[in-house]
């Protein structure tokens, strides 16, 4: 693989994407103020993050605006108040849900917005609906990434077919997404080598997008590095729904490139993050995360297991089970 | 490696050390209640530990008892007085330091005394001061092991010759230990490879005691699980020095040998180890950690930060640099 890098050098396609306020806006129905985001923007750009994902790109045929804080619904507006035309190396990406999207009429032409990246977020069976959306943004102009979730509850088969599907599309990036953090870094391998395959074919890079229900999401995201993975998600102390992702810091005090620059980060956790966790946001690895991450099951139950302030963790695996 | 197992199969060689007493007990000064030990020695028994280690066995006459928790010095009456005859298939250990031990005077002849584990803690320049403990111990009757600490500080010449001399010694297990959390895991596995040809040449057993400065302390236990290392030290809810260890409770988890039960370690957590840590005991990742980590220092300062209560990430890390 002509990428690799040693533990001293560094390979100049690796691309941090920061997906703190989409990921982490399932923690607080993304309600971030004005100020915290002007200043994560400004951090991203001073630290040399890549992208920096601002959110969901919601229809509002499905989801009332009331019911939300605006970063669910990434308006054009309302991103533009935080960076202006952008004048920055920094890129601005937004999140799509197949079936969640009204992608035809919320999605500008590229010319109309200050976005530059739509990734889209699919599961195995909407493959076919995703491309549709990805065509969409592509022929308006954007660079497009691909998110399949929950390919830990996909059989071999249909992933490879799904990839197939892929791979014939204009997509840019596929990621490999461990959404229940059930994932271990020698399974990492197998599937990051699953994805290079077909990226090797067609052109495209590969992602990867971890979560640390079993404390493994750096050590999946650099295991995922290290085999040829290049677009690296990641958010600020691991803010993200359940028990977070790979954390920025982590991230950048690993990458080697002088570009990124750990300082304006720290700064930003101790201005910015040490406030919102003490104001009750909560995320992050506890035990019920780590079990339902054993289980490759959803962290829905552990959230709500969190939110209610129990401990009998015992119980709760009994209910897990039960739910197999 | 005939050692090799599956994700669904196990290895019968491998063998779980609980430090949480010894490690944990450099963020409690070792005064753990005596409730609390019993219900560890209990749990530990119920959920299939190999080994638990009671803390260490220090010299009287460098420190002064009244400076300390019981656990500083592992007495044969205190440790007796927690499991009796030990009637159970859960072993016993202690640490002693190279040089902060009167091992002569105080480790008594294995038929009079309730442990049966002693682990030699070195580093590199003390390896023959180490053997010396060593061979005092297996002649009293009991299973050694020898941890060099700070390997990553140890050039690989070095590091060679001191393996060799282990080698020749009577040690039966010799430890891969990451003193400052700074390795990563294909660091871990260059390194276990090293440390196993020695032990394929000498019928010895490799271990691995990790800490969790990069939240890597498990991915690096398992890394080394999978490279062949038998020995795995954990720590319940990772509680030692600084960042802590790897996770007993993420451990067994994973291990699939149906003598392992992570459900009263569950137990334990609630009931112990939640009031522990509302009773002010601090350990656990932190951006401090991190960076001593990275920077392959001594935690020692990263816990002065904390104690502090300090937040100013970024001074610290000049200082840091200041002191490399």
């Amino acid at each position: 693989m002509e990428n690799k890098a040693t533990l001293i050098s560094y390979r100049p396609d690796i691309k941090v994407v920061d997906c703190t306020m989409r990921d982490g806006g399932l923690v607080n129905n993304f309600a971030f103020a004005d100020e915290f985001v002007k200043e994560l923007y400004r951090t991203n750009i001073a630290a040399g993050v890549d992208y920096m994902e601002f959110g969901y790109k919601a229809s509002k045929k499905i989801f009332k605006k009331e019911d939300f804080g605006k970063w669910k619904f990434c308006d054009e507006d309302d991103i533009r108040a935080i960076v202006g035309d952008n004048n920055s190396d920094l890129k601005i990406s937004v999140m799509t849900d197949v079936g969640r999207t009204d992608y035809r009429n919320d999605i500008l032409p590229k010319k109309d917005s200050v976005i530059d990246l739509i990734r889209t977020a699919t599961y195995i069976h909407q493959i076919p609906a995703a491309i549709d959306m990805i065509e969409d943004a592509k022929a308006k102009g954007y660079e497009t990434t691909v998110n399949i979730m929950a390919v830990s509850k996909v059989n071999d088969e249909d992933l490879t077919n799904g990839l197939n599907l892929l791979a014939k599309s204009s997509v840019d990036v596929i990621y490999l997404v461990d959404s229940f953090g059930s994932f271990y870094p020698e399974q990492i391998r197998r599937l990051a080598d699953k994805y290079l395959n077909v990226a090797a074919k067609t052109g495209k890079k590969i992602g990867i997008h971890a979560h640390n229900n079993q404390q493994l999401a750096f050590a999946n995201t650099i295991e995922a590095l290290i085999d040829g993975v290049s677009y690296l998600d990641a958010t600020v102390s691991g803010m993200g729904r359940g028990a977070g992702n790979c954390y920025m810091e982590s991230l950048l005090g690993f990458l080697k490139n002088p570009k990124y620059n750990l300082v304006p980060m720290m700064d930003f956790v101790e201005k910015e993050m040490l406030p919102l966790k003490q104001s009750g946001a909560v995320w992050g690895y506890d035990i019920p995360y780590l079990l339902t991450g054993i289980l490759n099951s959803h962290p829905s139950s552990a959230i709500k297991f969190i939110k209610e302030k129990r401990t009998d963790y015992t119980n709760f695996q009994h209910e897990l089970l039960d739910l197999e």
